[in-house]
């Protein structure tokens, strides 16, 4: 049986997929603000473009399934409301893009009271994608969940396993909020570890070929490992670069979460203050507390450049 | 060429890296103070037992290598005082228990005033490492360290992978003391993100699943995410043990390290803290709090069981 998709924003990610799922024999349709992308991706036989919403749904068969791979917020809500009046009772929409659960869960409220089913689903695995398969968490009731899930197979490292339908809408997102608040601590964990390498100047440590090494059947081997070692085969690259490290809303939502649900997650709260920190945030508490101590102990405070 | 070692104390760590030797063709001679282990392992064909390290010595050809799998400290202190004077000048001591790298340093200096040459060897791996390959860095003079290396490869996952010389005596437990300081911090955002998955009861997520699905292409995947999948998989386990983590001194001396170096490890620092919390360690600082929280708001406290 031939599946077919509508998929809506064809960037790096959703561009991936597109490619993925069509050498998968699924029947993309595919549409994106930037005609140019959408033109190379039919070019290389990734899907059929469409130049407007309602021609996508127009060439998709009902009951339909389309698929939003939009930046959260005003551009998917957005892309949602003027997909509602072109949709029919028994379509899904499924939101591939990372949004704040209780977003979803609106949605989902909003959407069923339509009549159109709503599926969230977080994607992980990145650039990586494409070649590997994605690892898809979705949330969704169970009809809506068994109409997404052939997509879920044909994107996924294998048909029976890289997804996984996680519960009710909102599940999908909040999984991947988790995952993601997870991967900001593991990240930080990594990266002090080998700051303390770095730092230890009188035994020239060996940082890149100490990542490599770890890859091999060591505890801490992993997939940020292994781009921690890529990152550091080129020595001069850590020095031509800001210490300032971005947030995208995952990591905040997650302490969110911590706070709402009183559980402690201090590590994971403190991967994220550590993030404001590298982007200057902390600068305000470190210039007053430079002036306490010039205040009770007189110590010499150091002008702005 | 045949390589002949030494082997001092057969635990779960020392027993199975005999095993891998043997396997490998080393020719493994072995002590421990358990006779019943060091039997066992010679019926198997692991090694060939001696009943002491002055036996150990006189059954190795000059000039020797020994390795101690000892735990470190005192117990491990007397072994080496015990050997030292059945050693000859060119012999190699390698201590591939975990140790603090500055004590380290002080044996290297010691024994070398000696003419005894040392190396400082981190192994990880676990248990898992007979199968797969032990991950080993280590630290000594390039002389002491090419000594060293046929027995790191027969250890590691490969021949020319799996072990690296770090630099001076010492850079091997370094590398190791940071290695698991890392492991500390990417641990506690595992568990913590999985607490938070528990914790959302309206979704009911399946987190043993969830673990699961995240090994296929996610960005967390990782052996320490397998580690925990395989801790999920029975939902019994986790509600039979006691919320208490050992420590036991490598999370310790990271903080120190980054202390002495002045370097920010805030994540690794706090993943160690963490753990004396769970020892009941912030139990008298939770008393105080309650009982400030009494005294300007008159809020209640509650009473020790």
């Amino acid at each position: 049986m031939t599946h077919t998709l509508g998929l809506v924003g064809l960037g790096k990610m959703g561009g991936n997929m597109a490619r993925r799922l069509s050498r998968a024999g699924v029947n993309v349709v595919g549409y994106d603000i930037d005609a140019a992308t959408l033109r190379a991706l039919q070019a290389e036989g990734a899907l059929t473009a469409v130049d407007s919403l309602a021609a996508l749904v127009a060439a998709l068969p009902a009951p339909r399934v389309v698929w939003t791979m939009l930046p959260s917020g005003e551009i998917s809500q957005t892309a949602l409301e003027t997909l509602l009046p072109l949709l029919s009772a028994g379509d899904v929409l499924i939101d591939g893009a990372n949004a704040n659960y209780k977003d979803s869960q609106k949605r989902g409220t909003w959407l069923k009271s339509h009549g159109i089913g709503f599926v969230d689903c977080g994607v992980s695995g990145g650039v990586h994608g494409l070649a590997n398969g994605y690892c898809l968490m979705f949330g969704g009731e169970p009809h809506d969940a068994a109409r997404a899930t052939p997509i879920m197979q044909a994107l996924a490292a294998a048909p029976d396993r890289g997804w996984l339908h996680c519960g009710p809408v909102g599940a999908g997102h909040y999984t991947k909020m988790v995952h993601n608040g997870i991967e900001y601590g593991m990240m930080e964990a990594i990266a002090e570890g080998f700051a303390l390498l770095d730092a230890k100047k009188d035994f020239n440590l060996p940082s890149a070929q100490i990542a490599e090494l770890w890859k091999n059947g060591s505890v801490v081997r992993s997939w940020l490992l292994d781009l921690t070692a890529d990152a550091l085969k080129d020595p001069e690259k850590i020095k031509t670069i800001a210490p300032y490290v971005a947030d995208s809303g995952e990591g905040r939502w997650t302490v969110d979460a911590a706070v709402e649900q009183g559980v402690a997650t201090p590590v994971l709260a403190l991967a994220l203050m550590m993030r404001f920190a590298s982007q200057g945030k902390d600068e305000y508490a470190s210039k007053l507390l430079a002036l306490m101590r010039q205040g009770f102990g007189g110590h010499a405070v150091k002008k702005a450049d």
